[in-house]
């Protein structure tokens, strides 16, 4: 418990709240082991916060049981990542003193190669029929273009935007403002498991944990943090997914907004950010041709940006199994590696990340950065 | 013929087509008198076009026959307003080489005084439901704030906007690409003759001339030119309305757009023009917020620019109908005035323009800064 290690973060995430800028503070100023140490009662109270507060905080450590929350996490399939793990996603640093203590993770793919190239599609939850359809298409066409496709997992236009990117073989993450094991709202369980299954479920929050008004608050800056660039398809004013695109709009991200009717109340918060620094898109096409404009985060373009011996066995398997002149489908790749589709694709992203392959249409194959290092290293045997 | 008064630029108008620029380069170099003398035979070709272009050009000027051309608009109630006029709108000279001849103009209201605090409002022939109602909405909401809304006359969004600023008992202005003694289309011939009742048809051809292709087109610059910023209703890709856009965007105005669904065809155009420098506006509110900020050019703020004295004498008669200290209906106004609520309503836009006055719902008062110098003259007395 006073190594700062993963156990320690494990504490942190039952004690403090997502987003507790104080606690981020502390960390910084303190170190893990001496915060988890003096939550723990041994020493004075830490700065910045009440009296009562402070006794909260103590009675909430005081029922912490990290070793008991890993166990569950694990049985249930999750894994908790922390800052410095090489699963980590560095660009939520930039949150600065609200980074989360570390996330729990559900699903196959490495959430740092998905992130990579990601973006968010959030909105209403009481969208309208307009709006599902633009936020299930643009996430069809996104995850067409290969990219990763981020969103709340709620109702409306989040769980519209997963299914497109679903329905289209595509990768999605979920980040959820409650314990992963738990998925919420529970009528989107079965959305949410098959997410899991496809792409990644990730949150802030120990298992077990529910859902507050704050919580979903705070769990925007994480969508926006963990992506390029945020599209908002439909927000009333006042919305929640404002809060999401104005948190990616102050760590640098783009922000883009799907115009509807002026007469739509539900079209009213959109077209307030796109009034702004916002930039209005119609479909993925446009989307992509915002987001993808970073060369420095765009390996694709470069080639691939991790030599081939170091990518890990199933991702080198995967690699092997497309054939070196045409795309393959997902299916055949699977064959090929002796795997599963869904850890086929999730392998298949990671590769894209990394500059590896290339998605066409429904199938994917060697970008030629890939061929010249693989005709490379053969020639070297 | 010779003096280069209104009778000669009555002849260009004849002869050269609008928007013409190799005929306003032949005007800046060589003055009206000298282009007539030499489009009347009287010297070698001007420079610049062919033979067949330059006889084209004599031809129609031995057929004209700007006495009769005058004689026949007076009948029609049509007078000539040219470059140098009292009633130009100076802001056309924006347009360069490419300014129009002359203008010429069916209704009340002064032209120049008009433009002053006017915004066009344009869009799709074949407009959808939502456009119609847009545009009706954005004509009536700039009328009920004093502005005066340009359009083309045309089906569709024209002349939604001109109703809806007719409706709210507003200020409206057509500008046609043809005689404005001959309405076009037929089936707004009602339409347009109700706006020279209440407000101003003017256009750049003379009396009988029909619209063609090229001439829609080269309205759309005059549109631009004579207001303070243009809002695109609906409009497809390669619209006519974008053309309007455009010679407003290089002419230093605002453009604005209006949203729509992004998967309307009918919206693509306007769509396409956000994603650019154009600004997008959902209600009359944003577009005033956004071109009535230009200190320059509203005295409206800043007090009377042109003392009483000075008034027109049906300005001044106006003027003396409203009370000091309450809102007056324009009927009211009409009857203190001893004149008609349409003549009425014209010279309140002009004295509005001149910051005399402002609207107030469907009322108008005296500002405070016409109060002051209505006091100011009073005590002199």
């Amino acid at each position: 418990m006073t190594d700062g290690g993963p156990l320690a973060r494990v504490f942190l995430t039952r004690v403090l709240e997502p987003g507790d800028e104080t606690g981020g503070r502390w960390l910084r100023e303190y170190g893990v082991p001496e915060v988890v140490h003096r939550l723990r009662g041994g020493g004075p109270p830490l700065p910045g916060v009440s009296g009562a507060r402070w006794a909260g905080l103590l009675a909430r450590a005081a029922r912490a049981d990290p070793g008991q929350d890993l166990a569950t996490a694990r049985e249930a399939g999750v894994r908790f990542v922390a800052p410095g793990d090489v699963e980590w996603p560095v660009q939520l640093d930039d949150l600065g003193d609200a980074r989360p203590l570390g996330l729990w993770v559900r699903g196959r793919p490495g959430l740092r190669m998905w992130a990579l190239q990601a973006v968010a599609v959030v909105g209403a939850r009481a969208c309208t029929e307009y709006g599902a359809h633009m936020a299930a298409t643009l996430g069809a066409g996104l995850a067409e273009r290969g990219w990763v496709v981020v969103s709340g997992g709620a109702y409306g236009v989040d769980g519209a935007a997963h299914r497109g990117a679903l329905g289209a073989g595509g990768a999605t993450v979920a980040v959820l403002a409650c314990g992963v094991d738990r998925p919420y709202p529970r009528g989107h369980t079965e959305l949410i498991n098959r997410i899991a299954e496809q792409g990644l479920v990730v949150g802030e929050l120990p298992p077990g944990e529910h859902p507050t008004p704050s919580r979903f608050v705070l769990r925007n800056r994480v969508i926006a943090a963990l992506t390029r660039g945020t599209v908002v398809v439909e927000a009333a004013h006042r919305s929640g997914s404002l809060v999401t695109a104005r948190a990616a709009q102050r760590l640098g991200r783009f922000t883009m907004g799907v115009p509807g009717p002026a007469t739509s109340a539900l079209s009213a918060g959109v077209h307030e950010l796109l009034r702004g620094e916002s930039v209005l898109v119609t479909d993925a096409a446009e989307v992509v041709e915002l987001v993808g404009d970073m060369g420095e985060l765009a390996p694709a373009r470069r080639g691939p940006v991790l030599p081939r011996d170091l990518l890990e066995p199933a991702a080198r398997q995967v690699l092997a199994a497309l054939p070196g002149n045409r795309p393959a489908s997902p299916e055949e790749v699977a064959r090929g590696a002796q795997t599963s589709q869904d850890e086929a694709v999730a392998r298949l992203y990671e590769l894209r990340a990394l500059g590896y392959v290339e998605r066409h249409d429904d199938g994917w194959k060697l970008t030629r950065q890939a061929l010249i290092s693989v005709r490379g290293g053969r020639s070297r045997c």
